[in-house]
Order: C-alpha cells, then structure tokens, then sequence
C-alpha cells in the first residue's frame, strides 16, 4: 500500500501560555504524513519556497516520508501562519497568514503519487481536492478534511468534492456550520447522504466520533499530562487514522474504522505534547501501540445487569 | 440499601431553540431522586413553599421517592429559576433566580434520612453539605456536588466539605477555576489531595471523566437523535451514578464505579430528550439498561496490534 497527501506545508510562529516558536515546521500536510509514516509510505505533495531549507526536509526524511512531490517554487516563500492560544487552549487567534506560495498552488502530481491506494486531501479549496482525486484514480479509498472557509465561500464546489469520497473529516463546529444540525450523528449523516460512507467528527480536546450510516463509535482524546501546543494535533489524528487504514489495505471493515480511530488518537495525544513536529518526529511505534491498549483500558467497561427498579 | 439526598426543589421556567415551559418541576434534589430511584430507595431532603402542589408530590411519588423529609415552608414560596438557553445548546443565561425558601434552608433530616447507607449532598452551601455529613454518620458512601458560585466565595469551607466526602461531582470548568488545572486528570488529583476517593468530572455535551488516584475512565454522553432541554441533565447522571453505586452496596470496586458512570449517562441521555422531568417521570428500567449497552457498544474496539514502521 502507499499513501498519498496533498496540502499545506507550512512555517508556523506559535505562542501559547506555556511558550511559544518564533518559526517551526508545520502543515496539515506535513503533520499528516509524518503521523501516516508510521503505518505506511507517504508520499507528500505542496509547495515550499526558497526558505524551505535541509532541516525541515530531515524532519520528512527521519520518518521515511517521499518528498519527490514538494514542489519548490523558486523565487516564492514558503505559507506562513501565526497563532495564539488563549488560556484555554482549545481557542486560537490568527495573528498572521501569508499564503506566500500556496495562493497559486496547483497540484502537479508525480506518477507514483498518482498510483496510491490511499489519498489523504487536506484542507485545501474544494476545486483542488477534487481535481486531485480525479489524478488518483486508482486510489481505493480517499478522505477528506475542510474547514469553515471553504464551507462559507465554497460550499457547492465543496459538495462536489465530498461526493467523490469516501470519508470525511471535519470537526463538530464545521459539521454544525454545514448542515445546521447541532447532534453529531444526525449532521454527520447529513453529510454522507452526499456520497461518503464514513465520516469522523473530531471534537477537538474532548476525542472524536466515527459515523458511519449505520452505526457511531466514540473515542475521547488520551488525557495526557500537559498540553503544550495542540496545533497539528487534527492532522495527526487524521494521519494516525488514515494511515491505519492503508495499513489495513484501504477496503476498511467497522473494526478497523474503530481501531483506526484509536490509533489517529494515540498519535494526535503525543503532537500535543510538545511544539509543533517536535514530539511525533522522535516518536517509536512501540510508544503509539502502548497508548491505543491504554485507551481500550480506560475506555473499557463490563455492562452487566443491574437490577432496576 | 438506601440513598439520601439533599439540595434544591424548584420550579423551572426554561426557554430553548425548540420551545419551553413557563413553569415545571425541577431543582438539583428532584433530577437526582427520580434517576436515582431506579437503583434504590431514595430520600428527599429539601424546603418548598405554599405553592408546590400534589401533581408534583405525584411524579415523585410515581417513582417511589419518599418525600416525608420535604420541608413544607409555611408562608413561603418554592425556589424559582428562569433561564434560556442559547442556539448553541451547551451556553445558558439566568433571566431569574428566586430562592425563597431556599435562602434559610437549614436541613433537617428524619432519623430514617439520616440512617442512609448512601448520601448525595446536591448543590448548595458548603456549609450546609457539611452539617447534612455529620448527621449521617452511618453513610458508607457520600458524594457531593458543587458549582463556581462557591468556589470564588466560600472556597475554604467547600474545602472542608469535601474533606469528609468520598466522591466529588464537578464541570470540567469548575475544575479549573478550582485547582487551577486545564488537565481533567490533573486537576482531579488535586482536589483528591484533599481527601476523596473519587472524582467525576461531568464533560456537557461530550460526556463523562471517572478519575482516582491511580486511574481514569472515560465515557461519552450517550449520542441522542435530539436534545429538548438540557436542565437537569448533570443532576440525572449523578442519580444514576450515585444510584448504581448503592445498589451494589455502597463500597464500590474500580468496576462498578465504570458501571455507574454508563448507568449515570444513560439515565441523562433520556432526560435532555423532553423538558424537565417529563422523560426521566414515565422511564424504565429496560430502557435504561438498552442504553447502557449500547453505550458499551459505541465505545469498545479491539486494541490489536499493527505492524508500525
């Protein structure tokens, strides 16, 4: 199996009450295929500028991603974003966004990034994620993230997108936003009638939900001793979990949609635990596989009968 | 077995996004009896006025709450609380607060009420929770519940309070404004130093955190087609809770602490379903019983190993 990701490589500046980077590796793409790594190869397609330099392609390296399809625009300077975190870090501002080079993104992909059996579209404009499904057609099984830009300005063309899929990822606010349904599972089926047959709902330091048009599974985010700067943390989980899929072989049963989940989870709890990349690049399979059984632990109960009155 | 609570009988005036009721009954001690009930006999402790009729010693009644410890104030009118909630329904403004009766509420407890194996010191005054403590010597297993009021004025005798308790009952958001923590975990802990066994820190719409000083337990709320009105939902869940855990003895193990919190959730997932007490009133105990399955169902994965990279 191979992986394919199209998005967002990106330089980040941070600052959250506990500290902050002035500069660090960041993207959905990039937090994705370095959590993806881990189950399978990744091949990762975006574009950087001149100041994307040797460090940052070490960081891809360490974790065996393919990067033949990074796009080095010369003369451009790579996305840039900056962020604060509140003291309560599940809200942020944004400070800062130069699209730089990524305003005039139009994926070119490599044939071997075409031959995946898996594609990962994150959250770029609707028109694109559709233009890059069409490249992959051999992909047996593509999701999607978005976010509440593209469903304000784009919503149509982010319609089309979604029903060439077959999951999609966005988070509880953004599914509101999207079909006006407040309960998870009804606006996550809302959603599939348009194509997909699975959708994740991530619901940001609380966990995620899995709907699938006949069924929900619940996951809650491992509860790890400190958060010190959730960015990534979205497409970790998504790598972790697409990524578990491929490994699977990309035809997904229920169970290993659910394990899937635990697995994105487990990944996404250790992107938190420090800056951007910092943690998940040194990261060992061993520590993932401890935290998914930690998390059936303490998930776990025995529903036996109690006699009710 | 037998359960004694004590706190607040109101009467509610609720607006939400899909209706409302000018005037129902509800207050802390009430969601707590009615879901509690279904586990053990349960007594109320709690004043009410001229106004509070037999309709509403009628629902009570119907679920076998013994009310003899209702505090008929004579002159007196019952506590009232207005509120509304916003489209986002985990957001809620007080129009109205009128504690009457409430304002000079000194329990008294029968000898029956204070011979309880099992003690729920509902929300009110520190002060108060501890005096209803001391008279209930034989309890084997007491647990308390708080809010944000007490915690900015009378943090020092909620401290006392929960000295002596075995289980705390607090919002993500009161544990943080108390200890100081943004971690669940964490900030339980730091509340357990003060001498509790337990605590149960109630997550809104996104469930439920178990937490002792060596574990923790993670539940999601039980996902529900629609949400009518959350009023009483926190106080429903800690009945069933509470409950669940008296009917197994009152000196619960690891294992039945995770049972009572799925019973806990299932018994709060039906009543957001309609208004006030109105669901939970005409409940079963298969009904109750079919959620807690399922809820284990939506939660359980197989933490099978994957090849990682």
């Amino acid at each position: 199996m191979s992986v394919t990701v199209v998005g967002s490589i990106a330089y980040d500046a941070v600052q959250t009450p506990h500290g902050g980077r002035e500069r660090m590796l960041g993207g959905a793409a990039v937090h994705f295929a370095l959590a993806a790594s881990f189950f399978d190869e990744v091949r990762v397609v975006g574009p950087v500028g001149d100041d994307f330099g040797e460090d940052e392609y070490a960081v891809l390296h360490g974790r065996g991603v393919v990067t033949d399809d990074i796009e080095h625009v010369v003369g451009g300077k790579t996305f840039f974003w900056k962020g604060v975190y509140g003291q309560n870090m599940n809200s942020r501002e944004t400070l800062e966004t130069d699209l730089n080079v990524f305003e005039t993104f139009d994926p070119k992909l490599s044939e071997a990034s075409k031959q995946c059996d898996v594609l990962f579209l994150a959250n770029i404009l609707p028109g694109l994620q559709r233009n890059v499904r069409r490249q992959c057609e051999r992909a047996k099984w593509v999701a999607l993230d978005s976010m509440d830009l593209w469903i304000n300005i784009a919503r149509e063309a982010l319609i089309d997108a979604i029903s060439e899929v077959d999951c999609v990822i966005l988070n509880d606010a953004e599914v509101e936003l999207f079909t006006g349904e407040r309960e998870v599972v009804a606006g996550a089926r809302r959603i599939m009638e348009r194509g997909p047959s699975t959708m994740v709902v991530k619901l940001g330091k609380y966990g995620a939900a899995l709907v699938t048009p006949e069924d929900s599974f619940w996951v809650p985010a491992f509860p790890v001793d400190f958060v010190t700067d959730p960015t990534g943390a979205g497409d970790s989980f998504a790598g972790g979990f697409v990524g578990c899929v491929a490994a699977h072989g990309g035809d997904p049963t229920a169970e290993v949609l659910r394990l899937a989940m635990a697995y994105g989870t487990a990944v996404a709890s250790y992107n938190v635990e420090e800056f951007g990349t910092e943690r998940v690049a040194r990261l060992t399979g061993e520590e993932i596989a401890e935290r998914v059984e930690e998390l059936q632990r303490i998930t776990s109960f025995d529903a036996r009968p109690v006699a009710l009155r």
